[in-house]
Formats: C-alpha cells, structure tokens, sequence
C-alpha cells in the first residue's frame, strides 16, 4: 500500500507537458543516471535573519532519488541543530517544476533491500519536515505533482506561482499506485476528508486557481514574486513568539506523526510489498517504454 | 440511538410539500401497504462500458422499506460480484423525490423483532454502498431527506437537479427522532464537523443551491441533464486506474466502516430501544394522524 | 500545557487598542482588584419563552477572574437545572468587548494552588457550556479575544456585531503561552484542522468579516441587532423538537468532552507547571509592566 513514483517522464502524464518538451528530460532519462557529485540541494544561509533557502537543483526536475532525499535530511538536521536558524524557504532553481516527486528509477528492477531503504528515506523527509520546529515556507515555483506536493503539504504556509501551466496534487492513483496513510494524512489535515477523497481517488491535479480554492495553498503570486512573497511572510511568522509557537504546531501535529512513527516498519514492508510486485513492476516498465517511444 | 423515518406523508413536514399535493401519496398511505410483487428496483447494465444504472421505482415515494432494501442489496451484491461491472448510477423513476428515507410503517407498532429486521437492513445497505468497490454516483432528481440524503452520501459523487422544490439533508431531529453515529460519520467526512453539528441539530433540509455550497452535493445541472450527468461523470471516474482507485476510496473510508461493522448489534439494539419507547410510538402515531387529517 | 491571559491591559497588544483608550482600563489595573460583592454576571430570564439573556457585567473588559467563572458556573447550573429554561443568549454589558479573555492576575505571582484552583474554574466553565442541555448563543457585541473567543466557541450559535473595530480569535501564542488541547478541539470543531493551525501558531485575532469567512462565527449584523438577531435564532432552535436535539448535540460534542474528563488533573498539572515558571511569569511581568509603561 502506498508509495509514489515522481519522476522526469512522468511529467507527461501527469498534465506537466510544458516539462517534457525540456530537452535535458529525456535526455536524463534515458540516458545512465550519474552519481553525481555536485549538490542536489543548495542553502543559503542568512545570519542575520535567521532564514534559510534551500534550493532545490537536481536537473531536471528534483526528482525525490534516495541522493536527493538524503541530501535534504543532512540539510534540515544541520539547519535544525543551528540555534540561530529559525525558518526555511523551500524553492527550486530548477526551471518550470518544484518538484516532479519520488524517482521511479529508484523503485523499478530493484532489490526489495534497496526499495525499502528507498522508503526509509521518504518516511524521514516527512518526519523532520512535517515535525520540524522551524517555520517552514513553500515557496513554489513550478509544478508540484505527487512527492512534490507532499513536501509542499508538509510545510507552515504555501505560496506558489499564479501560472496556469503549472499544477499541484498528489496523483499518485494516475500512475496505477497509492499515496500511503500518512501522505492522505497530511492532506486531510490541509484541505479536508471531502476534498482529499476526490482529489486522492481520482489522483487530481490542481491549477494555482482551484489549488487555492480548496485550500491546498494559501497564497498566489506572480512568479517572479514567489520569493519575495514567502520572505515577507516568513518575517510576519517570525514575529511570533518562538516557543509557544513551536508547542501550539507541536500539539496540531503530533497524532499525525505519532502514527507513522509507530507504524513506520509496517509501512515499509506494505511498501515493498507492493512495488515488487509483478504486475506493479510490469506497470512501471511500460509506463517508462511509453516515454521513451514518445520521445523517438 | 437512531432511525429515520422516511415515508410517504412526512413530505409534508420536511418540505416536501410539493408531493403531498399527489394524489397517490396519501391513497397509499391510508390503504394498506400491498406486498407487490413487481421489482421496487430497475437495473439497467450496459456490459459494453460497465455502468449500471440502478432506478428506483418504488411508489409513490421510494420509500425505504424492508422489502426495498432487500431488493437493493440483492441488486448491489449481484452488480459487485458481476467483474465486468465498474460503476453505478442511482436515481429515481418516481416524479419529483429520489428517496423520501426510512419507512414510518417498519417501526410502527412493530415487534421490537421486526424493527430490528428492518435496522440490520438499512446497516447493510449502507455497508455495502459506502464500502462498495465499485464507481457510485448518486444522480439526485428530486428531494432527498433523510435516509434518501444518507444513500446520497454514501456514493463517491452526487449530482443534483437544480431545481429549488428539492432539498435535501439529514432530516431527522425535525421528527424528534436522532440520526445514528454512522449517519453522522458519513456527513462529517463529506460536509465536515460544524456543518454537520448545525445541519443534524436543527434537522436541515438545503435547496440545492445551499447543498453545492455547504459540499453536501457536488454538482447542480438542469433537471433533464441530470442523468447524462452523471453518465459523463461516470466515464471520468473510471479512466482511472481501478486497483488504485479502490485502494484509496478503502482507505478513506475502512475507519467509519469498521466503527459500525464493530458496533452493529448495539446499534440495532439502540435502535429497538428508542423506536419502541411509548413516547417514540406515540410521536410517530400523532404524526401519521395528522397526516391523516390534512388529507380528510 | 495551556492557557489564557484574559486581561484588562492585554487589549493593547492584541489590537483592542480601542478599548485602551478607555480611561477605566488601566485605572483598574494599576488600582488594587477590588473584591466586588456586586455580581458580575446579570441573568435575565423570561419564564414564558424559557430564554435566559446572561449579560457579562465585570468592569471593565469582562476578564475571566476566578470569581467571574466562579459566578458564571453558578449562573448556568441554575439554568441548566429549571426545567423550564432551555436556552441561554450570552452576551457583554461593557462597552467594545465581549470578554478579553482570563485574568492575568490569577496567574500573576499566585501560588501553584490558587493557579491550580484557577484553571479547574476556567476547565469547569468550558464544560457546563459545551456541554449544556440548553440551546446556547453568542451575542458577541464586542472584541473576544482568547477566553472571549473560546465562550463563544461552546456555544450552538454566534451572532457578532459587523464592526470592523472588534475582533476575534485564540490569540494566546502572541502573548507567549499556548491554547490548550481543548481549546484546540473545540476551535478544530468550528473550523477545521487547517484553519485553527494557522489560526492558533500565528495567535490571529479576526475581523468580523474574516471570523464569517472562516466559520469562526455564524452571522454578522449591524451592532445595535446583535441582541434582537439572537433573540430571532433562539426561536427557531427552540423549534425543533428538543429531547431530539440534546441528543444530537452530545452525540457531536460528547468524545471532545471526554477527552478533557478523562484528562483533567493532568492538564492542571500541565497548567501549572507552565504557568509557574520563572520565563513565564517573567514575561507576564514585562508585559504588564509595558502596559504601565504605556500609561505613563
């Protein structure tokens, strides 16, 4: 039960056409996948403020590999263990796309171990970025299907660029998979147990318009004001006195943490199970072959 | 604690006014109810795109009785056990109401076995729609109170003829009798806390304009369109890959399942013990007299 | 963990600055609290619509004293106890507030009992009106922040004066302490999840137009009707058939008032740990002595 398959083709199904047009998408793809050496993830760190942006730059588009994943846990322990550090704006340098979500290459042909730890890593993004006791911002820049939203749902406040060729959703049942408890979880205490059954049940994407109706973001902006807006809106939030803010998030967030927490084996294994299967693997593999048809 | 009390005369009260003014509604009622033997449900299966529409028909007002729920879970077990059928679409063949709710004369001056009987039927007829692995619509052309609105809101999509003489809403305080935990449950994850705590307490019937407001309904369409409605509706839905699609709507919906599934005999014997009280039997007598009198 | 520093002075940080205009509100707070023997909560009940118009009338903002809650308490057990009172309209005699909330100076330099003591009264007055038999409405004819805002949170309805200078919320982070679960719950209840996050981590104060958009309040009218408007709802809830309704109302309310039944000695204990800190009653120092700072 559960998982979710970001990934650079993926785009093409997922309504993020604008993307796979890119050049580098396919290319990516099918060509062998580098274990590149340059960050995937860039911070910047502001002393003075007390901000830090992290970056997201791992072309194309952001995909959640288990390098990038692990990156981004480095990143948030360190900013998390700096007293001086009291919120993050999360963004992409990445053009048009946030993040396309988690890397399918990462769960297609590999062992159950790998595919296991895989999910590890997914569990532990959520868990420091949904439990973080800094304020948390999304400032998105881009489309943000499947484990992007996700990393946008688990942040204090979205702000995302008011281009209509962008869209934000978990539509993981588009792709022949399941978004986990947690994953539904984390939505259902965003936009409602109404809106997440229609939007989990028909894997929906949003455009920055309906997104902000039902609540799935709290802000639109141009897109060249994107950061700027989430700046702003971080210093309003920071204003707040720090401790009795961290308790009052603490306490909405607990339950939902708590039962991952103490599920989070279970949860693996359901995981594995499910990705390993024959038929889910068979799925993946033709979804990729269509990509790469389409390219040719 | 619990029940509904759907029935030809109480359209009069609910604000449904506009069909006590048919003639066959009090006939009915002040003849004695014939054990028909023609089908109270019709069911039309297209095995070439896997919809089945499932009409009602069961004079004047579909009323909820024993023998159509009988006859309605027969139907859905069928259609659910049938692989090749996918979706189902409910409305009604009766002018003006798709269901008036529960049948009065199941619970009075019934045997405390007898109205048990009829209890464990309306639990399973919810069970097997709001569980039901298929695609349900709900195309909603004509009022809907009480047990009419709840087999509304058990389907993952309800669609409305836009025509003010209709509402719907769970009803029931309004007779003095109480909508069930499970009644509740499934309007809170539609509707959410507050609009139920208000529309359960005050017994709310919504036009539909106020249904598609508050989510109670999804969409309102002219009268006439309301069944190609639903067929285009349909045909969405089930482009959607099936085995992640029902994985979802389980997980959505297995908690308020199982909280009935785990309380049933308790409901039932809540229910026989409130619909059975002198006080109940005799609010239900006066009722149905002063139908009586409106009509003499 | 939890909280509430109603208090004459605190308007001015939570944007009652009107009210600190009011040449009694700092007078009152520099002046020695004077054991009034004068009530500070006027029932009026009219025995032949069974309606109780309670008005808060504790110069000068209504703060919720030991006292105050203690009378309140008293007041409603009366009601609640008349057989022929079955519905309650609370509502402010002081001018520009409803009530600001608990009094800072039961927390302020107190023992751990009396702070313990403090904040039974303060569970026990959420309890008798979330819970209560009787229809309860708000007439909110003034600012209700924190305390103000959670009286007006248990009730079954709430009317607020359309006046652009009151505001409501659970603004206690900004003061630097933190709503407690219950708070929370009742305020989840009204609102939804996503709202009371953002509402509570950002201790927001509402205009009245914005409290409408969110559901945090039911209705607006011009400030003069707010009496009149609650008047003209009570009737209509008294309408419905009443054993049906209290039902209904506790089957809604009952499992977020056991959870603080079940938890009430430990979240006293949470109180008072908190509340008895040296950061704490520090801040409550500084806070206060910034208010005759002000006035000076």
């Amino acid at each position: 039960m559960a998982l979710r398959t970001a990934f650079r083709g993926r785009a093409a199904l997922s309504g993020l056409l604008s993307c796979s047009s890119h050049g580098r998408l396919s290319l990516s793809f099918i060509s062998q996948r580098k274990n590149s050496t340059s960050p995937k993830i860039k911070v910047d760190y502001d002393q003075t403020t007390g901000v830090a942006v992290m970056r997201m730059q791992s072309p194309p588009v952001n995909s959640l590999s288990l390098d990038f994943l692990t990156e981004v846990c480095i990143s948030l322990e360190k900013l998390e263990m700096d007293k001086g550090c009291r919120g993050i704006i999360i963004t992409s340098n990445q053009p048009k796309v946030f993040s396309a979500g988690l890397d399918i290459l990462e769960m297609y042909g590999k062992s159950p171990e790998h595919c296991g730890e895989f999910w590890k890593a997914v569990q532990e993004m959520w868990l420091k970025l949904y439990g973080s006791n800094m304020v948390t911002i999304a400032a998105i820049n881009g489309s943000s299907p499947a484990g992007g939203c996700l990393m946008s749902l688990t942040c204090d406040y979205r702000i995302m660029a008011d281009n209509p060729r962008y869209s934000i959703g978990l539509n993981e049942t588009q792709l022949g998979i399941v978004a986990p408890f947690w994953f539904k979880d984390t939505m259902v205490n965003t936009v409602g147990h109404r809106n997440t059954e229609m939007a989990l049940e028909l894997g929906l994407l949003y455009k920055p318009a309906e997104a902000l109706k039902i609540g799935l973001v709290d802000q639109l902006v141009p897109e060249d004001q994107v950061l700027t807006a989430a700046t702003q809106t971080m210093t309003k939030w920071l204003a707040i006195p720090e401790h009795a803010r961290q308790i009052t998030k603490s306490m909405m967030r607990k339950p939902t943490i708590e039962k991952l927490r103490s599920n989070r084996e279970a949860d693996i294994q359901n995981f594995v199970n499910f990705i390993t299967k024959e038929s889910i693997q068979k799925s993946l593999r033709m979804y990729m072959e269509m990509l790469k048809q389409k390219k040719a």
